[in-house]
């Protein structure tokens, strides 16, 4: 057979323009996380690679403020958290219920109804906040074996209250299930002492890691009902029996081949975790929130207006501004770019129209 | 509400030792393609991060020997080509053929059992041979939609003979689905020459790049079958129509935020990609051939016999080597890590007891 020559293009170098990441994520990456994911790789399957693991592990546990064993960082982003989540704790047929605010919702709405489950939704405009006595309710009403909520809401730029709604799930024996991608690190949150059953984020936000990564943990009550299901996950991949066994929480002797992990994900993923264990978090939320106080005025000065219009339920991580009538916000965010090689974004999903922007560099 | 203290283990620094990764995968990475991982990130939906994407997709088709506009990299390791593979091109109830004869045949009819479909296996021990009669007889009597073989059966270090194959899969209406993660860029492959319909690879292998990426290619064939389903794949994060978009592929003007590539994993990818069109296929076939050979003659020499004894069916990237009567594996394994840095590896499920070594470091 006859060999078909390559495409020129891949002859060129690589060309990668440097630009301020200050979009809803990725972040720009420390030189520091950015060296630790240049580094040589070992196997997936080293002892020195489970080390390094472990070391994810204690501090997924300290940025996530849980004791919980099963804790482990996915091969994939958010969105493969997202269907880990739903898939391990929920079985065709159950029901779920899903706070849709913004695109977070929307989209786990549509991964518990891709694998069969019965979905309810409960929905808010971009922004909007559940009371504890709605969710109740509707608690109540759809008995579901899952709540999903949204705590950083970055398509609307909400930090949602948390407070009281783990309770409320474990009363209805519901477990709770929070999406912190956009706010972890940036806005407190204590998955154990606020009875949270499952948490995740993402790499690429306020831990400002190369996308690729997304910590994910399961409390026992989570575990209760993921590990004893009748039907296995629709996932190999994201099967949290194998996962568990990879990450060393099964309390197995050996750790068995299930995929092979993104070795240099996982180098930058510790060394951005090192980072906010050296800062610490009290510290990390604080200049959040100043910096992004500082934000928030300057634009309020200059006359534009913020979407969130209550300062306590802003995302001190994701800044999202009302588009002034008479402005096209696809020509101003391609200005911003072209003229000062800064990312700002439109909004997403039921957000469409606003831009958001990051309130910091934080390096 | 307290935060509780950060375990003192994220207070030391990142340690990772220096192997030579002579184990099927990963391989050691190159200083080129760690460079380029380590480069800043810009946003997954930037015009530049586009044209590296369309880059990635030409790399791919020369790698691949395709022409098919539907090629893309997934966002994960091999295991997330496998799920996207059959999930997007089956449905629930259809019937899948699936050759054993090493651990890649049983992950992927465990992969097509549980997204409900009627999977048939055809099994032979491990490095076994099917021939194309065997395989048109069960083609004819299970009717499947896709037939899946392994090209680079790692676990027994077997290149599968491919020709023919898929011109028997057109006959019976059955789409042809490749696995070459260890085999690409070392043993020929050529998708559109031989009628393979699906093919994927692994991006930590002959591609020297760190494990996290793996491209995948449909036909048309296959295109025709997975956007004209019933239903959508179990999937969302895995779902064709979704990334096809996000891979320019689907003819649609702009491109929509569908999950956040890792950036820094399609940086390393396009460099690795580079490498091997500087080099050239031919070339790269040709060298992986010229040190497997001298490899096989030495542990020959030694006195040791290699699993795979056909020489035309040998993997030149994965060489297994049978375990001589009285020796324990692990220890020999173990002493070879301790003493020279080096990895070999063990089998993996149905060649567990083998071991396996790679014929070369590649830069």
């Amino acid at each position: 057979m006859s060999v078909q020559v390559t495409d020129v293009c891949m002859l060129r170098p690589l060309e990668v323009p440097f630009r301020y990441l200050f979009g809803p994520g990725p972040s720009n990456v420390p030189p520091r996380v950015l060296a630790a994911g240049g580094r040589g790789i070992i196997g997936h399957l080293h002892p020195e690679m489970y080390e390094i693991m472990n070391d994810i592990k204690k501090g997924i546990q300290y940025a996530f403020q849980t004791q919980n064993n099963m804790t482990i960082a996915m091969s994939g982003s958010g969105h493969a958290a997202m269907e880990c989540a739903v898939f391990n704790t929920v079985e065709p047929g159950e029901s779920v219920l899903v706070a849709v605010n913004g695109i977070w919702g929307e989209r786990v709405a549509e991964i518990a109804e891709r694998m069969g489950a019965n979905v309810h939704i409960m929905v808010k405009a971009p922004g909007g906040v559940f009371s504890n006595g709605e969710i109740e309710k509707a608690l109540a009403k759809h008995k579901p074996v899952l709540f999903f909520l949204t705590h950083g809401e970055s398509s609307a730029g909400l930090a949602h209250p948390v407070d009281g709604i783990g309770d409320l799930c474990r009363k209805h024996n519901t477990l709770f299930l929070v999406d912190t991608v956009a706010s972890l690190g940036a806005s407190p949150i204590f998955m154990d002492q606020q009875n949270i059953d499952i948490l995740y984020t993402g790499s690429q936000k306020a831990l400002n890691a190369p996308p690729g990564t997304a910590p994910i943990s399961f409390n026992e009550r989570a575990c209760q009902k993921m590990f004893n299901r009748k039907t296995k996950p629709v996932s190999y991949l994201f099967d949290m029996a194998h996962l568990s066994n990879y990450w060393g929480n099964d309390g197995q002797p050996a750790r068995l081949y299930h995929h092979t992990g993104p070795v240099s994900g996982f180098f930058s993923l510790r060394e951005s975790l090192a980072i906010l264990a050296e800062k610490g978090l009290e510290e990390s939320w604080r200049h959040h929130r100043e910096v992004a106080g500082y934000l928030w005025k300057g634009l309020e000065d200059m006359g534009l207006k913020l979407f969130i219009q209550n300062k306590d339920l802003r995302l001190p991580s994701v800044t999202t501004i009302a588009i002034p009538e008479g402005y096209n916000w696809r020509e101003m965010l391609q200005y911003i770019m072209k003229h000062h090689n800064m990312e700002m974004t439109g909004g997403l999903g039921p957000s469409t129209g606003m831009v958001s922007v990051r309130g910091m560099l934080k390096f």
